[in-house]
């Protein structure tokens, strides 16, 4: 049986104008990897209403999972809640579980729960929420779509409440062989190797170190019994 | 007049499976914002001839300029060129002027020119190369879409040999200020600065540090003295 697939979508005008590097989509990317789902595609959109609908769409109906980063704390510009509301056509209001939430955090910390903040309990009718161990103010699940903080502590906590509750497939296993030459003097023996182990994936990734050229060569499967063999075809071609 | 618009698209495996995390849109998005040039949207799809071939039909009419990077190389995975091809319906074949590039290169360095180094000569009909004064294979840019490398040192080298030739716009000019509070405190305030700064774009990205929230607002805009006006405002409100 295939794996179940995912995609990322990242919300965020900071990540377009080159303000903050995104580090969302590479901790989500291993999380899946382990997991035994595959990560097809990403998206970095801006905070634009019609933008993250149209992802939201786009990817909802194309992959098994989706998980979207970004837009969902209390200022004006968190608008993601909203699109994914109307990405499903679902009506959208502070529901009363997030309030709770949110109610005896602010209690505990000796601050006010005012409007602002109250955004965060705003859920599309139908969701799920996704526990925030790091600063309460929830996620959520709609349909096939996990809808998840930006700040990396939080985004990362949020994965981990959602991961054990989604069916994994077979972890892709992957063994990386370095080799000091340049892809050119590579490609035939392992356009070879790939022919012959279609079941595998064998990627080559060049590098430039001091001057030199060399080449990561990954080789990804789901069978450690074929990548073994593979791999020691590889290490027999191109010795250490 | 607005700015041109920009979408950038990523292909690699290593990217999406977590191996390799991805920089070059980091830096694309940093000049882009320098040029005037505004990045609308980023994706990353897999080697997969059909997700490229469609993430480049798909980027390409909803924006001015795509730029590509990964999967230009000499090996069995570096299909870049064929889709892009595919994706304009034009043929692909060895080019004179870019196999005389890589021939001269491999005299130089005594290295052959074999079956693997040509493909880096395939480019498609129509196109006009990029020069790669860095390794020398050449990218290419093909109607609004330009095919650069996925090594970073050389698509940061092709991304210089590129910009000049665009057209800017207005540069986006951007102030930040660090206010040590958590953002539903500043919602509000913000929610008027952004009402009454209309043509400027305020956004706000929370941090924690040592157990304390606080967060990083940004004015965005093209005009420098508005932009000085509403961080005044913003320093009234939130003194340091």
């Amino acid at each position: 049986m295939p794996n179940p697939t995912a995609a990322m979508l990242v919300i965020g005008d900071e990540i377009l104008s080159g303000r903050t590097r995104d580090a969302n989509t590479h901790h989500l990317a291993g999380v899946l990897t382990e997991r035994g789902i595959d990560l097809k595609e990403v998206r970095v959109v801006s905070d634009d209403h019609g933008a993250i609908v149209a992802a939201v769409k786009a990817l909802s109906k194309a992959v098994d999972h989706v998980f979207t980063s970004g837009g969902i704390g209390p200022t004006h510009d968190d608008i993601t809640a909203d699109a994914v509301a109307a990405a499903f056509d679902r009506p959208i209001d502070v529901r009363d579980d997030a309030r709770a939430l949110l109610q005896a955090h602010y209690d505990r910390s000796g601050q006010e729960l005012n409007a602002a903040r109250l955004r965060m309990a705003r859920i599309p009718e139908g969701a799920t929420l996704i526990d925030n161990p790091v600063s309460t103010a929830p996620g959520f699940t709609i349909e096939n779509v996990h809808v998840m903080a930006g700040v990396p502590s939080v985004f990362n906590a949020m994965v981990q409440s959602v991961i054990p509750t989604l069916t994994g497939g077979a972890p892709m296993l992957s063994e990386t062989w370095r080799v000091q030459r340049g892809e050119g003097d590579l490609a035939e023996p392992l356009a070879l190797i790939a022919a012959e182990f279609a079941d595998l994936s064998v990627g080559s990734y060049p590098f430039q170190k001091d001057g030199r050229y060399g080449s990561n060569i990954v080789i990804r499967g789901q069978d450690a019994a074929r990548l073994d063999v593979a791999m020691a075809k590889l290490k027999d071609i191109f010795p250490a």
